[in-house]
């Protein structure tokens, strides 16, 4: 069986899991801080980040959601992640990148960061400044997928896809930390109740990072 | 035929190039300069970054560098850049990304805001101590790098993959920026020198960028 080495508040872990959870795959999750560097840790994945998906039983590490997510697909056929012709997978590509890079570098990173890491292992206070330009920005990225769901029944198209879990991922995350203001995006809220009433997210919802707690709608569908 | 979307020092735009030259595939650059946000860019790429790959003729878009590697790859079978089996494509997707997020965040970024789009947009001088920086972290990835092609015939294992296109785009964008001390890293350079040696690399290092000159022993297979 798999074993995950995440934290509840990495986007990326929990982009690799909801894939996980959708394509039935079985796993263990193991609690892993990257800012402690663990020796251990280091010496699985040089780069010292999470997610690592291994099987100690077949000597596999994998490194990088990006890999994992074309692994899964490359070996588990069932419930595709990256459906469609070669132009409908470049284009889930294309919107993976987006929300791994853009949205979590103007949004999720900053807000992870301010209310969470500083907090954990500095025992600083959250720059207000940051928080600010982090949340204009999440205001910002959240008009373009409205416009992207509103023109479509996923985000990347037809089908569901790793974009929608890349998105589930990195929304949920900044959520997590009061990132977001849904006021005049029903478009993305509904598309995001729909996420939650899937069993994948669901899962991930209840977990809970220590000494930074949700919002009280965080984990309800109809917020 | 392909229109790419570039400018002469993006090191996305590198690997790409890198790629459909292996490849065989046939293109035209197109300079694009990202910091101007050109409005017809834009409208192609809201995320505003290069490389995108079109093709007018199809009406195809594609964004995203990974996005476009693994679109060729689908597309194209010669000279397979992510090859062998399901670990083996995996561990090249995972080089892949040490080159785009940490090489390019600690070294290739710096570099290239500090000596080139500060000079040509702003017309500021570079920050000594970022540069430093970015030079000492340059350091610690050639060691990495070092090791790598110390054990493994290339980057990734016993085949050229995108592993070596994503490294040698990244290297040559440092090095033309002067950001590369060679002393110490013979492994490297002689992996190195190899790749400069091959027609791909070759086209892409005759390439000049406005204001900035590369260093006398960027195109030189011996240096």
């Amino acid at each position: 069986m798999f074993q995950l080495y995440q934290f509840p508040l990495c986007p990326y872990s929990r982009k690799v899991r909801l894939q996980l959870e959708e394509k039935s795959i079985a796993y263990a999750v193991v609690r892993e801080s990257p800012w402690e560097r663990r020796d251990e840790f280091l010496d699985m994945n040089p780069s010292g980040q999470t997610p690592v998906l291994a099987d100690a039983t077949l000597g596999l590490t994998l490194i990088d959601s990006k890999a994992i997510g074309e692994y899964l697909e490359e070996t588990v056929e069932r419930a595709p992640m990256i459906p469609g012709n070669v132009a409908a997978r470049a284009e889930v590509r294309r919107l993976v990148a987006y929300f791994d890079e853009k949205f979590h570098g103007d949004v999720v990173g900053p807000l992870l960061h301010e209310r969470a890491i500083k907090r954990i292992v500095h025992r600083l206070s959250p720059d207000a400044g940051v928080l600010r330009n982090a949340m204009k920005a999440a205001n910002d990225h959240l008009d373009y997928i409205d416009y992207l769901v509103a023109s479509r029944r996923w985000i990347a198209g037809p089908l569901l896809s790793l974009a929608d879990l890349a998105c589930a991922a990195h929304l949920s995350v900044a959520d997590y930390l009061g990132g977001i203001d849904w006021r005049g995006h029903d478009e993305t809220r509904q598309w995001y109740s729909g996420m939650k009433s899937r069993r994948s997210l669901r899962t991930i919802l209840a977990d809970r990072m220590e000494l930074v707690s949700p919002p009280e709608h965080y984990e309800k569908p109809d917020f």
